[in-house]
């Protein structure tokens, strides 16, 4: 009896983690946001239409497929099979998709997770090419490339080829005290009342949003350039020294991080970065404001660790820590701040 | 063995439902959105803190009290004990605020379902006063009200009031083809692909956003008046007929709901609508394309029946038909359509 109530309560957890996130893309608007993403869709659109000789006759597996988007794309390109894998219950509609534009005989889908696949289909045992749009807020939130990791090392053969094979994680600091007022400084002073908790509760949360270049006041720093082809799940907890240089004198109040994304395989290779000085991307910035603003010179420098890793209870979430050290002219600051993105 | 597996399946049913529901509140936007909205928590304000007569030296219920912030204005009215109940995690600051802004011994912080309370703290058996924001989309989005009823007929003094007191649910008829083709149109052509199961899913889907008010091509026609105090869950139901009016020759291509509530019980009384006239809020109106749009004009008539009911498996989501027909000089139709608001 108590282990049935120890299972329960077990299977209950995981269930409701679980259906949390395929829930959260059953619903239509946020695959809309995503198509309607010409900057992400259209890189893939460019990597797979523009490069036939990568698919043309080729075992290709799509890792998320969605609405199937970029098996048709494959298919299109030529591709002899596509295995299109996913688990949300967008895969009704996924299914309608691939026969109403006449590639059921190209694609097969898979309602399941990556990870409960037996076997594949049709007595396929490899694949030639992986494609997935894997990439989260702060470039690994969700913790879906550890899924393209597990079908990359079941499946994907030795000379096989994964689109995107690079992306690369950026820190860079900014200023911007007005939204850092609005987000934190509201709960001081709520209708006449202090809400003082929230407000701690909302410091450790960074924020997804657009950061005007003009609010960005320092280089940025690459912090981890990870090779999907090779890279490891350990590997994905990342402990990344930084060093960033003012470029004004000013204030800094928070960090900004962002990422790019490589198809290095394509003829002419793609690279995309969703950073401040790039065109909008549904993946925004992810902001990190700081207890404390820094009041630095021009050609002052704040050193730091950025620390992430996947929450042990609820791996979609990460944990981040940001330790920064800063010995200005005027402000001298060591700090460590945690933040959790959930 | 196969009980267990069934209660199993059972529960898992439930919490995923449930936590689903009450997670979406534990995140603090939501908050930040709904405490930000001047003029949902700006009528709130008035109608308790201008209004002390109603609180002083009352017992008071807040259903659903979130960040307690009407809690908070009850207490400051005068209230002797305020039972401020919420299920979802927000409670943890909750108590915290209540604490910080001196109101502990005022202030009963419940973690609990409402229904699942059995008896209230410190011997209380009724309360005078109500107070609740229980309105959601389309005004019962989330059947929250439900919960309200709940309260009331085990709590509330014959002579109890309840804050706000009335809703009532309204229809206009609207043109937006620029906005219907891009929901809708743009299904037909994704990057080359028809995803038109998407478009048939989408097009049930009533549309929660802001219709500008020169897009309203008829008069409002009320679909019911609730009265809070006396309604009952059966009333919740709505079948209405209603009947629009054309106000310039013109095409329509959906409908428009929205509500507004009132404090009836204030020294001035107090009625906020959340049509496309008014200041926007939060709930913005709620928007159900037809198919075929219909060629009216000016004077002629739409005649339709509006029916409303929580969905039996997602009580939060609700099922909505709306029957139209017109007999207008070009266009004759007599249509059905459904939706479902989730």
């Amino acid at each position: 009896m108590e282990n049935t109530q120890k299972d329960l309560e077990q299977k209950n957890k995981e269930l409701t983690s679980k259906d949390y996130y395929f829930d959260s893309y059953s619903h239509y608007g946020i695959h809309e946001e995503m198509l309607k993403d010409e900057v992400r869709t259209g890189s893939y659109y460019r990597a797979i239409i523009n490069n036939k000789h990568l698919f043309k006759d080729k075992i290709v597996m799509d890792v998320g497929c969605g609405t199937g988007i970029l098996s048709m794309f494959a298919a299109k390109a030529g591709a002899k099979k596509v295995i299109a894998i996913d688990f949300s219950n967008i895969i009704d509609h996924t299914n309608e998709i691939i026969k109403e534009n006449g590639y059921a005989d190209v694609i097969k889908v898979i309602h399941k997770k990556v990870e409960d696949i037996g076997e594949l289909p049709e007595g396929i045992e490899k694949v030639d090419v992986i494609i997935s749009e894997w990439m989260g807020y702060c470039l690994l939130y969700e913790s879906m490339l550890n899924t393209v990791i597990y079908a990359r090392d079941k499946w994907l053969t030795e000379e096989g080829i994964i689109l995107p094979d690079k992306a690369s994680l950026f820190i860079g600091g900014i200023e911007d005290s007005n939204y850092n007022n609005e987000k934190l400084e509201y709960w001081e002073n709520v209708w006449g009342f202090k809400m003082t908790s929230i407000k701690k509760a909302v410091n450790i949360e960074p924020v997804i949003d657009i950061i005007e270049e003009k609010h960005v006041v320092t280089n940025y720093h690459e912090l981890k350039q990870i090779d999907i082809k090779t890279v490891t799940l350990e590997e994905l907890e990342l402990k990344a020294p930084f060093l960033l240089q003012c470029d004004r004198n000013e204030y800094i109040n928070g960090f900004v991080t962002f990422f790019t994304y490589t198809f290095s395989k394509c003829h002419v290779p793609i690279t995309i970065s969703t950073g401040p000085e790039s065109t909008y991307t549904h993946w925004k910035q992810c902001i990190f404001f700081i207890k404390e603003p820094l009041t630095v010179y021009k050609d002052e420098t704040v050193k730091g660790i950025f620390k992430l890793k996947q929450n042990n209870k609820n791996n979609r979430d990460l944990d981040i820590s940001i330790k920064y050290v800063f010995n200005g002219e005027i402000s001298k600051v060591a700090e460590k701040q945690k933040y959790r993105l959930r």
